[in-house]
């Protein structure tokens, strides 16, 4: 059972004899450093709210401690029956003290980074897969992740130039998804020889495509390679690709959403998981 | 020629001379009672950035003044050479300091609005239309509009409980789309009538549905029945519709954003107006 460790008004464990190390995990989460993507960042994995908080629990990433209201910790009491971990209650005021600033989700989760799954292994069972490129906004890279689970993605694999998908807000808005897809980050020599090793189709999703994603449906395994919005996919990328898909849309109108295409192509393209 | 304003360090038009009640329309924007949805609110409509400004002065929407850092004035000197308004010229902490907080588009227009169009016009020349009910976000309501447009929804409908597409951050999310795309405000038997008159399939998008929603691929008219996030669709609404529609998903995950799902079902209905 997670160890509960009731906080004072400061902040600090009560009695202060227990003062706990990992109640830092949560400290001054606004500053800069504890981004993980960035130089010097933290490197924790950071859950918001019971469920992504509950996703956390279940993902390949070792917990290290929770904070939160009563409430919240009580509503976690199955998932922490199983861990030693500190688990330190408090109310909100302290809570935003110890943060930095309100959260209204009631709880925190941190974990330690686990290594990427071998991108071989991850391929063999594999597919659909999203192959991401320049993709840099942590909000659409975890709405991608989000839409991938849902629709049946097996795998997200990151080319260059995307951001960190286990910074807080990619883990907030894929829901916690981004905990239970798994992802690889490599070069596109890289990628695009195990793809092709594993008998992939490279579609890559461009303006200037000839076929509509729903052409690959029929393919065993389809990866579908997507560029962040306004620059799109790179030459490189486009040329590494066989197939030029392309989302009918209106003339004129701009182009959708990197996560809203993703989510588009990625049901068109079907996937054995979802029923 | 929109008649150029020039506005000195206090926010008033130089010289005081010429004070103008319309710069009144850019003030403190931030006031709830500045939200067209909220009672006692303006009404009107307003446009930020360059893009969105011009997709205001092009749509049915009567501009009345506009608010602007001089590059943005200028970029839209084309625009503005057909019209009969007042063009506000200043630097971006006057603009600031007028508006209430700093907007990163240096150009903001204002517009009354406008009639909503005829339903029955509407439907007649409509293939592909959306019914929102319950979308009170106005994020989610102004990503349906940039999705509708794109993927060649003809007309949007909204059934109770719906946000103000017209709100301010509506327009923004949308892109100015809200102000392309032709809606009308009606409660369901209105619309069910006319959808039905028209010959339209009501196919709900519901997590209960039998069929995915490329079934609808092939039928001449189709209205897409969409829910907000969570709720989804009323009984009232799913007992309307003859189809009940679901978007194939991985079991156990969160459904889709009520805008992502719409973006999905519009590209797997189809539409002649894509290319």
């Amino acid at each position: 059972m997670a160890r509960i460790v009731e906080l004072d008004g400061a902040g600090e464990p009560d009695p202060p004899a227990v003062r706990h190390a990992l109640l830092d995990d949560f400290r001054d989460l606004s500053r800069a450093d504890r981004r993980p993507d960035r130089p010097g960042g933290r490197g924790l994995v950071l859950a918001e709210g019971t469920v992504v908080v509950r996703r956390l629990l279940a993902s390949p990433y070792p917990p290290r401690a929770l904070l939160g209201v009563p409430r919240r910790i009580h509503e976690l009491a199955p998932e922490l029956a199983a861990l030693d971990v500190p688990a330190f209650v408090t109310d909100a005021d302290t809570m935003a003290e110890v943060v930095g600033f309100h959260l209204n989700r009631g709880v925190l989760a941190s974990a330690d980074r686990a290594p990427a799954p071998d991108l071989d292994d991850l391929l063999a069972h594999a597919t659909r897969v999203a192959v991401l490129e320049g993709v840099n906004d942590h909000e659409n890279l975890g709405s991608l992740f989000r839409n991938a689970a849902a629709l049946g993605v097996d795998a997200v694999l990151l080319a260059p130039g995307c951001a960190d998908p286990l910074y807080r807000r990619s883990v907030r808005v894929s829901m916690g998804h981004v905990l239970r897809v798994p992802f690889v980050i490599a070069s596109w020599p890289e990628l695009t020889t195990a793809l092709r090793a594993h008998g992939f189709v490279l579609g890559a999703l461009t303006p200037a495509g000839d076929v509509a994603p729903g052409a690959l449906a029929d393919r065993e395994r389809v990866a579908l390679l997507l560029g962040a919005e306004g620059p799109g996919l790179s030459d490189e990328a486009l040329a590494l690709a066989e197939v030029h898909v392309r989302i009918p849309m209106v003339p004129g109108v701009d182009s959708l959403n990197v996560a809203t295409a993703g989510a588009v192509a990625f049901h068109a393209v079907g996937s054995a998981g979802t029923a």
